[in-house]
């Protein structure tokens, strides 16, 4: 017996070949999206969203009203990560879990994670607008903190959930003004509907999360949909360069110990070093900080952080490597230090979710493409836990992490739909 | 006749050649300048006093209550620059100005500026102590931001003062939070006693300014007293980079306007191109900031500071155009725009003060050295507008701009001294 069983009815709501197929509300999809974008709204086409602030709330709350007016059942984990459950018949069975996270960079998108929350909203209620019944309980999940811009690491709400950080760690780290996510989280909870709370861990039968591409592939492509085998590997760290500060004016350059021009020197360096000729490599440096910060003072401290990533496993390992090696020695007579924030080995999706994406949308005729994710996502962790699979959309340029990210709407309808489909076949449903 | 006619007398308060020379108090100045440390102390041996901050108007509050106990009058300019003027007998006649600063750098020693400020109400209390009448007025003067760390640009009170800034454009600097001079400064005098208003540029007779050198040279040569003839030219620049925020992890490199690389390339570029074999030219980068400033996001924005400096102003000249026709190229798909913040031409000092500064040492037989200043001091701009001159003192290993920042007590009681013998002379005073 395979370990997941499609149940297909006679009486669909939709015909897409012989599955059950509820059409979902296109118009209702594309109305929440504008409503969301609302909050945290920089005025310049983007939001500004950040995991625990009072917009991140804000949308929380509004959410928790779209699924409080449906019966839905919300409940929180000890890190933050938001769930909404619509019950299934059987109670001996597992949800199928479906979501994404709605907390953005500093100058972010309206599309990167809100688009693969609202899609799993849209699908639970479109259960419910169809009348359909499912043994199996489905439940939409809102990861806390996936971007990481004010709380480091990125993807902690689900790395917690995989036991891949210490929930105490994750509790403690503070933002840039020395608020930890203990006190952040609090104040947060307080802002919130009371809300049952769960274990870190429940297991899932899967997990499938809808995303915005957030690169180039499927719009070069012409597909409308991305089946998602894996996540490609990621390594983070934070380096830290030690120099002496000294007045911009008398000190002369050969006497300097300047922490900024010795970790330019190493990012040159490194980018030397990590050049890719097939282009598949990708290294960033993000966030630069540098003390004192005062244009008459040379610099005595300089910090930055790297991110490394590589769709092989044992070249990133190599690139690590390389990168460690070059942080341990002295360098103009600065003291180099490094901390490696975060690593995370290139991830393989399920093959049967896989599969049961693309037949969805090879039923509904949507040209799709089968492609890596360059960018890391809470399903990365989901997949230590359950079968776990994504689905993307193009969006324009491929840009994201940037105010101007956009997707098309029918993008949005499309990808919604082939999630709804794929979720259909998981639930052990039946219309009525 | 000469500009100014030394008086001198047979009661001596102290002898030193056949000068009117009475001797400070030493133990004064140094808990005066200890009580100051306290204000804006970091608890590393440094402090952030920074202009217009609380602890700026709590340093200035409590000189003005020993200046009050004296009977001096205190005014202010409209720049918040602050004098406290001891009466002469004849009323027709210029002050002599000397002072310095007491804002600090946000991670600034205890000497920078504040020595000036401390050795001048010295020399005010000594004339009073000696009982020593003076035709000519004397004035302590504190400059409003000499730093510029908080507001920019530095030498900012002096600078409007001679008119090299338009008081405008000064009042409507703005710090990193978006707070202007103008309420810093309407916020710091609710703060201080009643103050008279004073016009911007009242006139003076001449100008001396004491100050620790922060560099290397009079402890190398094992002299305790400076004689400054001349400060040395500065440009500071703006330069902002502008590229395009994408993901870090679905972003191809050779695709990317990534501000931050492109910055560093510049920075490199600038550093290769203003290399001096002499090692006299001085080029710094004392801030970058990045944004948005998160790891996983490629920059899209990058700005940054350069100081430039040089003795000879027509290397500086050539250097600050290679500066500009660096800057004006696009780099690595990123656009560049730069801004000048300041330009300041390398500065004369009067001669007949620096025969003066050195009479006085050599009197007192003092070790001096007749040097140029690699720092910019408010006497750059009061060079403009009266005879001037400074005096330096040694501070250890010619460290500044530091919290490790200090220098010898002897050395601050030597240099006070040698500035009221040179002022004494300049006063038309005599002793009761």
């Amino acid at each position: 017996m395979p370990w997941f069983l499609p149940v297909r009815h006679t009486r669909h709501m939709d015909k897409a070949g012989d599955s059950l197929a509820p059409g979902i509300n296109g118009k209702r999809l594309l109305e929440r999206h504008a409503a969301i974008a609302r909050i945290g709204a920089t005025g310049r086409g983007g939001v500004n969203r950040q995991a625990l602030t009072r917009e991140d709330a804000e949308a929380r709350r509004l959410l928790l009203s779209w699924t409080a007016a449906r019966g839905y059942s919300p409940s929180v984990d000890p890190i933050g990560n938001l769930f909404v459950r619509r019950g299934g018949t059987d109670g001996t069975l597992l949800p199928v879990i479906t979501g994404s996270h709605l907390d953005t960079q500093p100058t972010g998108g309206n599309f990167d994670g809100i688009f693969g929350v609202l899609a799993a909203l849209e699908v639970l209620e479109t259960l419910d607008d169809c009348r359909i019944t499912a043994k199996r309980p489905i439940e939409l999940v809102v990861w806390m903190n996936e971007e990481g811009s004010r709380f480091s690491p990125a993807t902690m709400g689900s790395a917690v959930c995989a036991g891949e950080i210490p929930l105490e760690d994750a509790l403690n780290s503070a933002d840039a003004a020395g608020i930890t996510v203990r006190e952040a989280l609090a104040e947060h909870l307080r802002l919130l509907p009371k809300l049952t709370p769960r274990a870190l861990r429940s297991p899932a039968f899967a997990y499938i999360e809808a995303h915005i591409e957030q690169g180039p592939v499927l719009e070069n492509a012409g597909c409308r949909v991305g089946v998602v085998n894996g996540i490609q590997g990621l390594c983070q760290y934070e380096i830290d360069v030690t120099g002496i500060e000294a007045h911009a004016g008398t000190t002369p350059m050969r006497g300097r110990r300047d922490a900024l021009a010795s970790a330019l020197t190493l990012i040159n360096r490194l980018r030397q070093i990590l050049d890719d000729p097939h282009d598949l490599l990708r290294f960033t440096v993000g966030r630069l900080t540098v003390l004192p910060g005062s244009p008459n003072t040379v610099p005595g401290r300089a910090r930055f952080t790297i991110d490394v990533r590589h769709p092989d496993d044992s070249v990133l390992t190599q690139s690590c490597a390389a990168i460690e090696r070059a942080c341990t020695a002295e360098l103009e007579g600065c003291t180099l230090n490094w901390k490696r924030l975060l690593r995370s080995t290139a991830v393989q999706f399920d093959s049967k979710i896989i599969e049961l994406v693309k037949s969805a949308a090879a039923r509904r005729r949507i040209d799709y493409k089968e492609l890596i994710s360059g960018a890391t996502h809470d399903a990365k962790f989901m997949a230590k836990r359950a079968p776990t699979g994504m689905l993307f959309i193009p969006c324009a340029g491929g840009i994201s992490h940037n105010e101007a990210e956009t997707a098309r709407e029918s993008d949005l309808i499309v990808g919604t739909q082939i999630l709804c489909d794929s979720i259909v076949d998981l639930l052990d449903a039946r219309g009525h």
